[in-house]
């Protein structure tokens, strides 16, 4: 079995437990910010700092195509994988407008697309927001009919992730928001979910980006048929991302745990980077702490996600566009708590009376 | 009566139809942003302009004091609102991390303060960030025993507040959140609300900054006797303003009221602004569409007030701090809502295919 690199370590509850203090002595009634507050005195026990900073983040959008869309799982093409990479190259999707609003980069990693990137070499030598070319394959094999993929090309995955993650952290960045791309990835989604939070498919699985009732039922047929093909050990979770998961999905796994490994929080999306968090938890239960839900999508299958990783989403908008989007869209909440922590002047400091 | 300076228009129907048809175009499947396309759209209305832009941004904190503390309803001393303006003024307040946090300005009104602010010289000569001196009257009068203010005093702060707009508007600011500070407001807002949304006062009256169950009941009882003491016709916001309001509420409702007529979004925070908030659409409807409320908070007269409003919250953190942090936090998301219209490729643009 893959073996993490390097361990991860809880969070420290010293640091939590000082920035608590620190909040109490803010000039604010204690605990009146609420929820920002909780949020806040996390990040101070992942970043072991009174004082937490995550100015600098970044939106990482892994991108794979899946085998399965053969079986009509998507209302949309699978060509439109590459064809949003390049829109996400030239600034163009909703997580590229997203994150210039949080000020955060965008590095989009081509992880198993099934085609090659047109004129990838202009995308991926510039500083910043960029393309990386990491292809563990050309798309996953239809997982109705074999295994999406081998065990070792799963591992492979974890580990473009896991190495992303350290690139980040030596690149500085202090936050990562986990973004994807995939036509069909919500199939996949759902059958990981399934079996690792242990939910009958159907309660899971959802319109994706836009199906109809009987392609629904379809996709829940085709996600059924897969686990009963396959079988996987969904105590396993390499076995099952191998079996019917999805390369963007193990890479995004794998980036969350070096996350954790190097305590950079990590900012969940919707469904997809959830069951990535899942696969991730399951692996190392420490991971949990490093975490955050961005929003609660319309996805049914995102509830039980976010479920099993016990979070609680900061929105509640009814997205269910995935890209990153929802993330993105949290960077400047969660600067905002560790702002609030960093600069916030003392009672004592600003001469100013605290209650009764 | 108070006679608005300059009409308000309602929201140009036109721009927030093509605004949808815009966002249908854009690289997504049509409605995946959800509640973020909906924000974005009423901006298009609000500015008339498909590609709305917010990114210039005030937080106005209109500061007063309140007779009323004399009756024991705030779990701090009233010497704490000039305390806070001069933290406020020294950006160690939280709607100063906040508003940092949303590129915003922060501009404090002393329009009614019991006192001078020390060296206020200092404070109102900055550029950006700054203080201004408006003062109505030293604080209001205690409503238990007597009108808070004269109807004059009331007009006088509204002009105040519709005057506070024009400049804003002058200076380019682009959206306005609105915020305030004055110990024993939260009882005048309940007096404001009960009247106007026709709720009894005991459904609506809640802890403020930190009061005992005891001191609840007290301050009902205290709202009480000052509605019955002066019987304001509801039918009329300004006599409802002028005897149990509040110099930074009315303010907050000029300054509402100014924005609307200047086409300016107005982002609402918690139960305070969101009383102001609702005096201003009581003296004219067409406020209504320019209004965007930030958060739910704990303090039970605001949920009263976002349905009187029929406004959304984008956040529900369980805050309860006031100055306007909660509108301050919402900043980040509401100039995202309108980047996206702003900068998305369409799907021609991109040369993505279309869902089937």
């Amino acid at each position: 079995m893959w073996k993490l690199p390097q361990p991860i370590d809880d969070i420290n509850s010293q640091y939590v437990q000082e920035a608590r203090a620190r909040h109490d002595q803010l000039t604010k009634p204690p605990g009146s910010l609420g929820f920002l507050e909780e949020i806040g005195i996390r990040l101070a026990g992942i970043q072991e700092n009174i004082l937490p900073d995550v100015d600098s983040a970044a939106v990482v959008v892994m991108a794979a195509d899946h085998g399965v869309t053969e079986e009509g799982v998507s209302a949309f093409p699978s060509e439109v994988t590459v064809q949003m990479v390049l829109n996400f190259m030239n600034g163009g999707a909703a997580v590229n407008a997203l994150a210039r609003n949080a000020g955060a980069d965008v590095h989009v990693v081509d992880i198993g697309v099934k085609s090659d990137i047109p004129n990838a070499a202009q995308f991926t030598e510039r500083p910043g927001s960029r393309l990386w070319i990491d292809k563990v394959r050309y798309g996953t094999a239809n997982m109705a009919k074999e295994p999406a993929m081998t065990r070792a090309e799963a591992e492979e995955a974890l580990q473009v992730g896991w190495r992303m993650g350290e690139t980040l952290y030596n690149q500085g960045y202090k936050m990562v928001a986990l973004g994807e791309m995939g036509i069909g990835n919500t199939t996949a989604s759902a059958a990981i979910t399934s079996l690792l939070a242990n939910v009958p498919v159907d309660q899971i699985t959802g319109t994706g980006t836009g199906l109809s009732a009987a392609g629904v039922r379809q996709k829940v047929a085709t996600i059924q048929r897969a686990i009963e093909l396959h079988n996987p050990n969904s105590a396993d979770p390499i076995d099952v991302l191998a079996k019917v998961g999805g390369l963007e999905i193990a890479g995004l796994a794998g980036l969350t745990l070096a996350c954790a490994a190097y305590r950079i929080p990590v900012v969940v999306d919707g469904f997809i980077t959830g069951a990535a968090a899942l696969a991730a938890v399951r692996m190392d239960e420490r991971v949990r702490s490093y975490l955050f839900a961005s929003h609660q999508s319309v996805e049914p299958g995102h509830q039980v996600v976010l479920e099993a990783l016990g979070l609680r989403p900061l929105f509640d908008f009814s997205m269910r566009l995935g890209e990153g989007s929802g993330a993105a869209l949290a960077l400047p909440v969660l600067k905002a708590a560790a702002r609030v922590l960093r600069e916030m002047a003392t009672f004592a400091e600003a001469g100013v009376a605290d209650g009764k």
